[in-house]
């Protein structure tokens, strides 16, 4: 409304996810204000990644260069690869200290959005355990019902290959209080109770 | 983390206002996957902005021309000035159908700051005043004590040049509550009360 560019750039801003039209204004503003080298700095970082991220060839999760710092990496464990959905899941894993390869889905199987095996690459994921080192194959899809029938597919693909194959614990979250947690959680944390060892 | 460029990409994400860590990371990953064109658009229009968006000479308002639309347009009305602190105040004033003219201050006087009458651009308005056809001055900075003093600097600015001075009306904004507004608010409303016509 005051000038077309500022327009265009509100515009731009708002397809930013959980960015309404009053937040993308005041983000304008206040790079037009006060922060015009962050501004630029952004617009080059996004002209940037947008053309150079590509995936993975191996484990398919967001990278510059043909294969990931991870897969070329060679002071990770090479026997165990841990499945997860997307590359965020993946970098919380990695936080943890997991040591091991990854494989990113970017999804799960959810066929009313079309969204099946071959989109998840799980035919690449196939090829890629048959020629491969792997011992065993960690799945950490979300406890959901799209990740469980995906971590099921996947177990189906798996277990020919004579890997071993294993599922995130799911239970009580460390720092949180029983009080509040769902009846379903409560109900597996007692199902899988581990023996103390005194 | 997972890559130099997409590491690169978060951080110049997190300069938006509001962004921090978590949103940063979702931006990036929601325009990696879901909106390249989206990224590069925003990328664009991000660099053309903070490149060519100036001050107008005469209200300095945001503007890509050395004029903006407004000042230049003959069909605003030229004797009315309205003094905003922000353009997003003039973005305001404008939507509810004002149609004169208007002077953007980008900022309140408050001298912890450094913020003084000339950052407020004050000798530019005066000598603006001075050669034009403006016969009001409408002030509508913030009923907060910068704005206050702010609007008090400038009628002393106005009244020797012989030019009306007015204030928006503060009182009970419509829609509103009685009951949820401050006791301020709500004093001034009734001793600014207005004698209804039968």
């Amino acid at each position: 409304m005051l000038s077309p560019l500022l327009d265009e750039l509100i515009k731009a801003l708002r397809r930013l996810p959980g960015v309404g039209p009053k937040s993308a204004q005041r983000m304008a503003f206040y790079l037009l204000a006060r922060d015009r080298m962050g501004g630029r700095v952004l617009g080059e970082q996004l002209q940037l990644a947008m053309q150079s991220i590509q995936h993975c060839r191996q484990c398919r999760t967001f990278s510059e260069h043909e294969t990931c710092q991870l897969c070329c990496s060679p002071r990770r464990d090479q026997s165990i690869l841990c499945i997860v959905e997307t590359p965020a899941d993946q970098m919380i894993i990695e936080r943890s200290g997991f040591n091991g390869l990854y494989f990113v889905l970017h999804g799960h199987i959810s066929p009313l959005d079309g969204v099946g095996p071959d989109e998840l690459g799980l035919p690449d994921l196939a090829a890629y355990l048959k020629k491969s080192s792997i011992e065993e194959v960690i799945l950490a899809t979300n406890p959901t019902v799209e990740g469980e029938t995906t971590a099921h597919y996947i177990i189906q693909l798996v277990k020919p290959l004579n890997i071993k194959c294993s599922k995130i614990a799911h239970g009580v979250p460390m720092g949180s209080e029983l009080d509040y947690l769902d009846p379903t959680t409560v109900s597996l944390a007692l199902a899988e109770r581990k023996i103390t060892n005194f």
